[in-house]
């Protein structure tokens, strides 16, 4: 994927460096599932059905989060929960983390309670053990990096690479409304509009949706067990881009229904004073760390029954196709056009 | 152990940071070791044989690593290396890495495929499989961030805690080689000092000990197999620090006897020309990534002869008394002063 040689990294974008670096890379015959999905499945003890979950995701000052848009409660929370969401996506149980600090000079204690406390509430909710971590100085920004570790049994857990053509496409929740949160918080209003036209809890949503997205766990290991899945993984880049992903690790294509696309109401309500339409925002904002996936085709029911049971939403959103690498949407006039996999790239700095 | 309330991390050091932080976190019934040994020890299945242990560790640039004093290739093995030192000290079998990479603005590929290609030789060495990782830009210093798996049988995972007075401390190696490198690397010599009055071969040796050391992880695992070792960990902040934790996880004492600490030629070569003395190096140092350990009293001869046979070396140092928290070194002519247990702190920054 390496366009260049040598360069920047900027040329490579985040895909094409990982698909670089990775290449080649000693495996084990243990590692059940390695790098490229939402977490690693790993056989601790030779055969057995109990596989280990592993991923770890950074929180990068001034990338991921501002210190002005989020509190300190808000920072230690989204730390872990977009690791907790990777877990969720495998339908495995979160069990430990590991924190590593990296701490600018000066920074002050209260900032890092705050951090603390935040990691604490989300972990309690979830019975994650913090054990262990590693606090280091740096010239840099504040940065909370987690690994996560769950367990899975062998026969449930779910990947991004076994969707079939013909399977019923699904997401929870609803999509949009953090995007929306980072236009409130750092987007440029259009000529003439005026944040007040924005009802005070649309922007509260949104700005949660940001500042501390909820992972999908209970959903995500329901849906597990349910037995119905085919295919899963978290809405981190973006629901195009991550559709793009299940596509791509499944060799299939997808037909998106435009109409039943769950846009966030925040989404709706934010999207317009900023220029946006609230399909742009749902489709490649990203940040979403909603669960999308494939089932059998007579398992559409059962699973939206399954994520309601856990407590959430779900509702189908298309099928998936035998053509390889094609995601159309079909807009409500029967009109059909490519929906480009693009969102957030991490190293390009591009969002949409 | 926090000094004060609020305030700046300067005041509160890296281990009352991290006492406070960690306070009061929720644990879990398979949290067989929590934070605060080398690694964590985890019980994935419930009730098996088999241990998971799990290990976190940053390596800065500017604080851990300078590109000036090392290759790409010597700070990709050094970040895998440290975290190996960490595993090797439970005893454990290294088994799986994730590595987040941190990325300054600009970063060039060829220095990433140099710190990947330093990974790979080291976790090729060690059999261990790269199985996930996080790439995320910062407007910071490039960092690599490794977590490090591995696999450890409960009743030989050793830990820094079940010392006893009247054991017999030992050292693996040499100490004091990898402080001589730092000082080559950014000391000023004393006036009149020339580096060329340093043997190349030990320049050559101070600077491969500072950049790319070579962790202990078959001494470590062979020692847990011996039964003879009751506590052990690795040397990273320096042995009179490593070996105040040892004896304050113990709840022990230790006198060491100076004459019979392997202290590195390179750091006999290197220290006079900074002002410094060898046993200065070889106490205080940090890095030499040496195991520590303590035997049953008749098991000093055994831990020798197993660390012989796989590789390394190690010689009998001193003993644990039974004056807690009381480190003595005692002068080839008999006099004994105390030890202070200082060494590296991350966050105030100060060496010896």
């Amino acid at each position: 994927m390496a366009k260049r040689l040598d360069g920047r990294l900027e040329d490579l974008g985040e895909f094409g460096l990982i698909a670089r670096l990775t290449r080649g890379l000693p495996s084990r015959a243990d590692v059940v599932l390695p790098a490229g999905d939402d977490t690693a499945l790993l056989d601790l003890s030779g055969g057995k059905d109990v596989l280990l979950a592993a991923t770890c995701d950074a929180q990068v000052e001034g990338r991921h989060f501002m210190r002005g848009a989020a509190t300190p409660e808000e920072i230690g929370w989204k730390a872990l929960a977009v690791n907790l969401s990777d877990i969720a996506a495998m339908g495995a149980e979160p069990l430990w983390a590991l924190v590593s600090l990296l701490l600018p000079p000066g920074e002050s204690v209260a900032v890092l309670d705050g951090v603390y406390a935040g990691l604490r509430t989300l972990a309690a909710r979830y019975g994650v053990a913090i054990v262990g971590g590693n606090i280091a100085g740096t010239s840099g920004p504040l940065t909370i990096d987690i690994t996560l570790l769950g367990r899975v049994m062998r026969a449930r857990a779910l990947t991004r690479a076994a969707g079939h053509p013909g399977d019923t496409l699904l997401v929870t929740g609803t999509l949009g409304a953090a995007a929306a949160g980072v236009l409130l918080a750092v987007g440029q209003p259009m000529d003439g509009a005026a944040r007040a036209e924005i009802a005070p809890e649309m922007a509260a949503r949104a700005r949660a949706a940001m500042a501390a997205p909820v992972p999908r766990v209970a959903e995500g290991r329901a849906l597990a067990a349910s037995g119905v899945v085919t295919a899963m993984l978290d809405v981190s880049d973006g629901f195009a881009a991550d559709l793009g992903h299940l596509c791509a690790a499944s060799g299939v294509g997808a037909l998106v229904e435009e109409a039943e696309l769950p846009i966030a109401p925040a989404a709706a309500a934010v999207a317009p004073l900023y220029g946006r339409t609230p399909l742009d925002l749902a489709l490649y904002g990203g940040e979403d760390y909603e669960l999308l996936l494939s089932t059998r085709p007579d398992g559409a029911r059962a699973a939206v029954e399954t994520v309601r049971g856990a407590g959430g939403t779900a509702r189908v959103v298309g099928r998936l196709t035998s053509d390889a690498g094609r995601i159309e949407m079909e807009a409500p006039g029967g009109e059909r056009k490519r929906l480009d996999p693009r969102g957030w790239d991490h190293l390009r700095g591009a969002d949409t």
